[in-house]
């Protein structure tokens, strides 16, 4: 029978990345690492737990990718270069097959991002539940917060809406690092939605102090749920109108689209096809 | 009824204490830091799961107490200063009472060492878990590392063992940060007995390749089952046997205790008062 060190060493401590920044990794009471002095780090922790943020049928594998991209995602939307992470796993049993396809899962993601895992704790608990926190950095004055729209920006998405329902986009969500390094020094902010469209935006506005207009029509979508649901991890931005960004051919890769802009009166509105304002019975995901 | 952006508005981002390194803290996509150029960042992160690492029905107040704590004592064991922490909590219910004893509990202890709660993730499961990460900073020259020991060196510990079975001690342990401030540039190597002196000193050896004896005369303990019993939260650690850390001045506060000595010899010997070797039926706790 593993201990919980035996399966830390043989299953955790295996990444074939290692990073030059980590001093210390995992072992030690706490992970020592070098910051860019010319940066801010970014750092982001989200929780999964069986049966809420996945289905309880969910592959190891796929349980373990999702529990980072969902991380990397929050770093994608402040414009972050992904560098380190954590994960603290609560298991119901030890499963060495269960350990194996969970780390191949975390592991596949974290190689591409070249990010480290450095260290986390290892319990025992009756439900499955991981969270992670994913470290990054991003030069001060390029972070792209949700505070920064300003009257007149355009409203873009990136790839279209409602994926998450068809089964192999909710379980392998692509972060959207690559764009949020693009957006630096361009978007004046932006959000990825994790919770739906309607409900992120709306964050925008908020810590913005300002409000919206979208239009059904210019959202493209695979289904009508698809402004209220969530784990779709597109990334939602704006930008100064006259950068024109859904001809810039930087981003083209993404397949941005406009859906509206930034207005001093506050509130979301949504505009149907035929102009008339549509709203929702919900605008997403509550845990409460 | 209070949705998760209300709980967290409410109980969770209204610390008193707010440090100038923290740039942009929970409400966005990632908390923004400045780490400082001449310093590592060190972070340790543990989980806490009801009827696992707390008794069910301890108070919300406690709960919030000690899971910090547990993260403060992994910084002090490295010698590093506390900065910021995040906090995933998962909930049962919403429970505004819950909430305000646990977030009492949780920001007594962290303002006391200036540490700013910088973000996190409210989630709903039917176990009550807590996740915490904490972060500190430690020049590298001076961390406080599980494989620094050397042949001959004097192993300490702070305070007496044994203490956690009692009820008060269990609930509040007090993290031993200002003593692994005091210990920078004196000890080779350190680490925090959680998991009970014989696991914890066995990390060091081990990390160090190094072994060691220790006489249980020498050891402060307040009942028999102290040397395997974990949540202590006090400190081991060595030093050079010239520097006699036990007749240091800046050290005396701390009530540490000489338990024996680092050798080249492999494994843990543990002499009692006759001079026969004592082997324990088993080190410390296990998860799994």
């Amino acid at each position: 029978m593993m201990n919980e060190f035996d399966i830390i060493k043989k299953f955790f401590q295996q990444q074939s990345i290692h990073r030059k920044d980590v001093i210390l990794g995992s072992g030690d009471d706490c992970a020592l690492l070098k910051s860019p002095p010319d940066q801010l780090l970014a750092v982001s922790m989200d929780t999964l737990i069986s049966g809420v943020h996945f289905p309880k049928d969910l592959s190891a594998y796929e349980i373990g990718y999702k529990s980072l991209a969902v991380n990397l995602s929050d770093l994608a939307a402040m414009g972050a270069i992904p560098a380190w992470f954590t994960c603290g796993l609560s298991l119901p049993d030890f499963d060495e097959d269960w350990c194996k396809e969970f780390s191949r899962g975390l592991f596949d993601l974290a190689n591409q991002y070249h990010i480290e895992l450095i260290g986390g704790d290892l319990t025992r608990s009756k439900i499955l539940s991981i969270t992670i926190q994913a470290h990054g950095f991003v030069p001060k004055e390029l972070a792209l917060r949700r505070d920064g729209a300003k009257i007149g920006d355009k409203i873009y998405i990136s790839g279209k809406l409602g994926h998450a329902i068809l089964k192999n986009y909710y379980h392998r969500p692509e972060p959207r690092i690559n764009l949020g390094l693009a957006l630096r020094g361009k978007a004046h902010s932006c959000i990825d939605i994790s919770d739906g469209l309607i409900a992120d935006l709306s964050h925008i506005l908020e810590s913005s102090k300002l409000g919206a207009s979208i239009y059904m029509d210019k959202i493209p979508v695979v289904h009508q749920d698809a402004l209220i649901s969530g784990d779709d991890y597109e990334l939602c931005f704006t930008a100064r109108a006259e950068l024109n960004l859904e001809s810039d051919p930087k981003l083209s890769e993404y397949n941005i689209s406009c859906i509206g802009q930034m207005e001093s009166q506050k509130g979301l509105r949504i505009y149907q096809p035929d102009g008339a304002l549509w709203i929702p019975e919900k605008s997403g995901y509550q845990h409460f």
